[in-house]
């Protein structure tokens, strides 16, 4: 008889998936090409369509979808869609797994919200664009917090379309770490916007022969990130300098000196180094990174934007 | 007879070496290391002394370093010091390298200076920390750009500290790459700060713990400035875009809300994000970076800084 399940080979866990734009449609296309047995839903129904025609079954509603399988999947708009697409669905018993972009402060009400309707409840945060979706040599994977049982129960068919990486107990984390590697990828293209306006005057300087050294030296930088962290660890922000905070203060000046020549804006690079120059005046001169994370919360404390 | 140069392995080039911060101490024991005959000059002479007890000639003066070889090496303080230093010095016929930090109109002007007085020139950029000088594995390098001739002829001695790249014939430009990747090591740390203090109130996660997937995605997403580069040098800032400045400028207002609820500043980021908002109003939200780049330059003609 075919079809019947082997201990050593289960039948891949059927799942339901609520949310079928650019995202949610890579990861219904990953788990159907991985066998599993997939209902979809959409609001709207017609991106439902080409699922249907790979082997996607069709939930009529939202509640429907719910009631399909245990283990549901959310990829809706933001939360608050999740509240309303959920409104009249049967909680009780769900493993449900939310990949909504949200806050931590909302992955946590999230939580709770489902919890309180008896489900259990893990939250993901998608470290990938959808072209990444079942390339695995693409490198992309989510970040899941909350139910530990969930995630192992379901840890191979979360890893399905990416990989999947368990970060902790509370459901704001996985939106919390998602958030702040965003965070530090959107600083690290204003630099790069920085140095690339830098360049665009050089007319025999290439964009393309400039990118290699360029990405090479973020690769070669980020290993120094580490060191920040033991230095926020330690609380000793002097452990391990090279290059002070007075130095590189200093250096500052010809890096805004330069932009000026070459007729570049100096706006995306100043904020930092504005809070550079306060350390050093608070006579922090000597230590490396790590004390600008603290002032940079001060700043917050302080009503700064 | 001993010490006579054998056209396999020519004995290594003697060179003078003028300044001796941490930076030029570092070289000159490079040299050393390698073989090198160095004569040496500190504005203060006590810096010298080390040195000379590990082989290195010391010149009583700026000039009697420079008549000493045929290829000088500076590291000095800022582009004023070359200036001052070498006022007595006769330069007729030398190969001078310039390592000493400057803009890249500065070391342009430099370069006219000495070819005015009868000199080769070469300017240079250090990617480096001076514990990187003499650690092969540690892949630090110096950009050089100028005369071509004097970086072939001393590309092995050049190459012996660190790595040596050369990258034009305009002395200018071994300053613009290194002001450029330093510029865009900026923004990346802005960012790694404002990450990190989003996650400072999190007791529960070490700093560490969280440095790792922080340096990896970096690391991974360094791999689209390759893509940035493509649409400037193409035109079409559409080409290849898989999340557009409409989508990330969305998402931006997740990573703002994020950093309200960690009590973080927003500060080192909203410039970015305020370009990213205003491209979009003007009609581009379906490109990707690369226009960002161009209205970084407007924002300069406009005067803002």
């Amino acid at each position: 008889m075919t079809g019947t399940p082997s201990l050593n080979s289960p039948s891949p866990t059927p799942l339901s998936l609520l949310g079928l734009g650019d995202m949610g449609t890579a990861l219904a296309r990953a788990w159907l090409a991985a066998g599993h047995p997939l209902t979809v839903w959409n609001r709207t129904p017609a991106k439902a369509e080409p699922l249907a025609a790979e082997g996607a079954h069709r939930a009529a509603s939202a509640a429907e979808a719910v009631a399909a399988a245990d283990l549901v999947v959310l990829c809706l708009l933001d939360d608050a869609s999740v509240g309303e697409t959920l409104q009249g669905a049967d909680l009780r018993g769900k493993d449900l797994v939310n990949l909504t972009t949200s806050t931590p402060a909302l992955s946590r009400a999230r939580a709770a919200w489902a919890q309180e309707r008896g489900a259990r409840f893990l939250d993901g945060g998608i470290m990938a664009v959808p072209p990444m979706v079942g390339v695995p040599e693409a490198g992309g994977y989510i970040f899941y917090s909350g139910d530990a049982g969930l995630f192992d129960r379901h840890a191979k068919t979360l890893g399905a379309p990416v990989g999947a990486r368990y970060v902790g107990a509370d459901a704001g984390h996985a939106a919390l770490y998602d958030v702040a590697l965003l965070s530090a990828m959107t600083g690290m293209f204003a630099g790069v916007t920085h140095a690339f306006a830098l360049m665009r005057a050089e007319k025999d300087v290439a964009p393309t022969e400039f990118a290699e050294p360029l990405a090479g030296w973020l690769r070669a930088m980020a290993g120094m990130i580490g060191g920040v962290a033991h230095q926020l660890e330690s609380g000793d922000y002097t452990d391990g300098v090279v290059s002070n905070l007075a130095m590189v203060s200093t250096g500052n000046t010809t890096l805004l000196e330069t932009a000026r020549e070459q007729g570049v804006s100096g706006e995306l690079l100043t904020p930092y180094m504005d809070l550079m120059r306060r350390r050093v005046e608070q006579g922090h001169g000597a230590e490396g990174l790590a004390g600008l994370v603290d002032l940079l919360r001060d700043a917050a404390a302080a009503g700064v934007r």
